[in-house]
């Protein structure tokens, strides 16, 4: 893509006045347009050194009311950072809707900055493919992503490295290593045309910039930009095709194993007292030195609890989380979304509670809420919850290439157990609390529900993250079910 | 304090049993209460190595609903970490309102980690300062703070590594270093007890516990946080004393400076076209070296903006922004809190915006919220926001000690400017979403929005962040005198 672009191209200042002097109020207007849409845009710099990223974003912000965007200048990551899924770090920043975030090199930066290191292709596809699914997920919820890539040739960026090494207050922005680089800039070019090539995505589309001139390059990007607020604009104020009732349409994309249905499920299977204290101390003991091999050999696990309401998840997220040790894991429960976790893609929160390597992370209702109670209660509309099918097996992808032994558990019971632990609840002083109105509500939508669920497993009970039905209609015996599943793969897997 | 402990204490299994019974349903029922009460409990745990503070959280938390708590567990700081005032990352971590952080080793632990090595008191003085002002802060905000002291002797400690070492799954957990320290054990017992005794308030006092017996110590923890619960509860319970009109009550716990009131400024200081042009531009350029020099300094620069309504805080801003390059500052403005924000102590929200070392944090608005509009609307009770002078005092002394340049600007102008203003927006298509009814309302409490600003400037002109009256009648002359304080205050500093 960049051999294409036109090194030469210049304004001169009469030319670039007029076009600036139009830009700047046109820019300013548009945004106050996007966060009254609630549109969230992504603008993002790449580029070689001295490309003049950093005096783009100096420069487009003038433009913008500062409450409405943040500027990230992505440098290394830091050791916790690497403790984590990659792009993790980037996920959590992802802008609120309405907001603007601008890079100044983005995930796109390790890229460079392996540049001159010896560093196989292959070994990106991988970073390429989860770039693409992410900026894909992103555009589909509606983010806005504008990627720019700043090009200048080796006799521009030596001019440039040279005059900033002139100049005392600028010099240190530049070392032996840059001048070094610059032998490599043909290799550079290469390297990064496979990286804009890979990337090129017809939702998150690059666009290359000759940069060698200061005026050319920001009246190219600045209009660019204010087109495609514009055109952002312009595609939200179109009415909304008309939403239908719910029927699944997913395309799968992963192989999915067969699941049983709730039907199917024998929910009558029980244990004894005896039986079980025996085996739940042995259990939990097993786990536990697990869990210490787990940690050096820095492993992650997720555990994902979803199920009926009174199937005891509480009760058996307790006998799994005693049996670690404290300082390992974290449980992280999920409530209805706060307006700060509304106003961003669903799985923002999911990416921000992740456990760092060697840990557990323990979910008390998951990612799995969008494609359960978002679905019967029809919070999001159909089209988007077809989409999490899809969007949640490729979360779950990633964090099973990061390393993470993922359990998805679903504790059933049927309408009667409920009932009967319902009214247990409201006569027992101690349990009151666990009951509200809304767990009634709930009930009344049963079938719903069981649907719902049906097909969750149908759409994402992959070989990487399989599901695990648990029969909850005896508590006993769900714990030790799920202890077991747990040290069985667990042990596998080491 | 610990030599007073008796290590010998123990409890057999019969004594412990019953105790346990008891206590385990009664912290479960005061978690509930404290969730619906919005009481924030911090409970720390301190102690040696292997003193069994990881076991007690462990067997704490199974008695509490992990939808209410959070465990923290404290490691070495992470490069980020250290670019920050260093209680900024527990300051971050501080629970909602009704919610539970549990530690195993909190901002004390630093002071652990250095023991072997050489540290004079005195440089702790200033910890334990800070500390103490940490807690003071919380508590004053209604936050339950518990800490315990687990102690155990240098024999038992010894006992402990070596059945550690033995048993392969935890060998890990002990190395060389464990077992040179037990040497210090004396010295360690003598640096402890100087920490216990300069963190031993009466708002936040040590619990030190005799950790050799496992049951005894379980059984007075439990108990311990049991009964501090309760008490927090029935505090709450009883009604407040009647809240009168606002009143400053103010012990200044610092030394204040004289400043003007609002009244004696003159507002008719004006600066022409001409000039304004040229000052500025070579104002912006000087500004942008120092930055640089800042930024290799790694000096920390705190900016913050208040004014009236249409006093031109955004384009003052802007001007100031522009000189600087992106990538070193932030700017971060202050709307009314989110539903998060309000269930945190007020300073939180600016806890988590500081900017790194070398980099500037510019605040569009901030913490004087709490005694401007805060104290005119009446959101905030009267005691409360008496004690806010004195803890913002505090709060800019932490950030002066860290190392930051501090300014803080007024910008002022007079009722008729501020009409004039708003009618203007009003009638400017691009300016309309600058003006809202909100603006119309609080013009309406002007007079008393003057005394809360005259008693902001009494309360908090510090030596060490003083208040800057920037008169902004005229936008030009307002912008100038920014700038021109920034850099002799700078310049002063380099």
């Amino acid at each position: 893509m960049l051999k294409e672009l036109d090194l030469t191209r210049k304004l001169s200042k009469e030319e670039y006045a007029p076009i600036a002097e139009a830009l700047g109020p046109r820019l300013t207007m548009l945004q106050q347009r996007i966060i009254q849409a609630k549109i969230p845009v992504i603008i993002l710099f790449e580029g070689p050194s001295a490309a003049g990223k950093g005096a783009m974003v100096n420069s487009l912000i003038l433009h913008f009311d500062a409450r409405g965007f943040t500027v990230f200048n992505t440098q290394d990551p830091e050791p916790g950072d690497l403790r984590v899924p990659w792009l993790a770090r980037f996920a959590k920043q992802m802008p609120a809707y309405g907001r603007m975030a601008i890079y100044d090199r983005s995930w796109y930066g390790g890229w460079f900055r392996r540049f001159g290191r010896k560093t196989g292709k292959g070994k990106y596809t991988r970073y390429f493919e989860e770039i693409n699914t992410f900026e894909r997920q992103l555009t589909d919820d509606g983010y806005l992503i504008l990627k720019y890539f700043l090009y200048i040739d080796k006799k521009e960026q030596k001019k440039r490295f040279e005059k900033l090494k002139r100049v005392k207050s600028t010099s240190w922005r530049v070392n032996k290593a840059d001048f070094k680089n610059l032998k490599f800039h043909k290799e550079l070019m290469e390297i990064s045309d496979q990286m804009l090539e890979a990337t090129n995505t017809s939702y998150a589309p690059w666009r290359p910039v000759a940069a060698t001139d200061k005026r050319y390059v920001r009246a190219t990007v600045f209009s660019s930009i204010a087109d495609e607020l514009e055109s952002a604009l312009k595609i939200r104020e179109e009415k909304p095709a008309q939403e239908t009732d719910f029927a699944p349409q997913v395309k799968p994309c992963f192989h999915l194993l067969p699941h049983k249905t709730i039907e199917e499920l024998d929910l009558t299977k029980a244990i004894a007292e005896e039986e079980y204290k025996e085996r739940l101390k042995s259990l939990q003991k097993k786990l536990f030195k697990l869990q210490n091999k787990l940690y050096l050999a820095k492993i992650p696990v997720i555990i994902a609890y979803e199920g009926n309401d009174a199937a005891g998840k509480g009760g058996n997220i307790r006998r799994v989380a005693s049996a670690l040790d404290a300082r390992g894991y974290s449980v992280t429960p999920i409530a209805a979304p706060t307006p700060d976790e509304l106003s961003h893609q669903y799985l923002w929160r999911f990416w921000k509670a992740l456990p760092r390597t060697g840990h557990f992370g323990i979910f008390d209702r998951t990612w799995y809420g969008r494609v359960l109670v978002e679905r019967v209660e029809g919070f999001t509309p159909v089209s988007r919850i077809n989409q999490a099918y899809n969007e949640i097996n490729e979360f779950e992808y990633m964090l099973h290439r990061w390393g993470a032994v993922i359990f998805k558990f679903w504790l059933a019971i049927d309408q009667d157990e409920q009932l009967r632990r319902f009214e247990e609840r409201e006569n027992t002083p101690e349990k009151q609390w666990k009951i509200t109105q809304e767990d009634w509500r709930n009930r009344d939508k049963w079938n719903l529900y069981t649907a719902a669920v049906n097909d969750m497993f149908r759409y994402t009970n992959t070989d990487f993250a399989p599901w695990t039905a648990i029969e909850a209609g005896d508590k006993r015996y769900a714990r030790i079910k799920t202890l077991e599943t747990m040290i069985t793969a667990i042990e596998k897997r080491l």
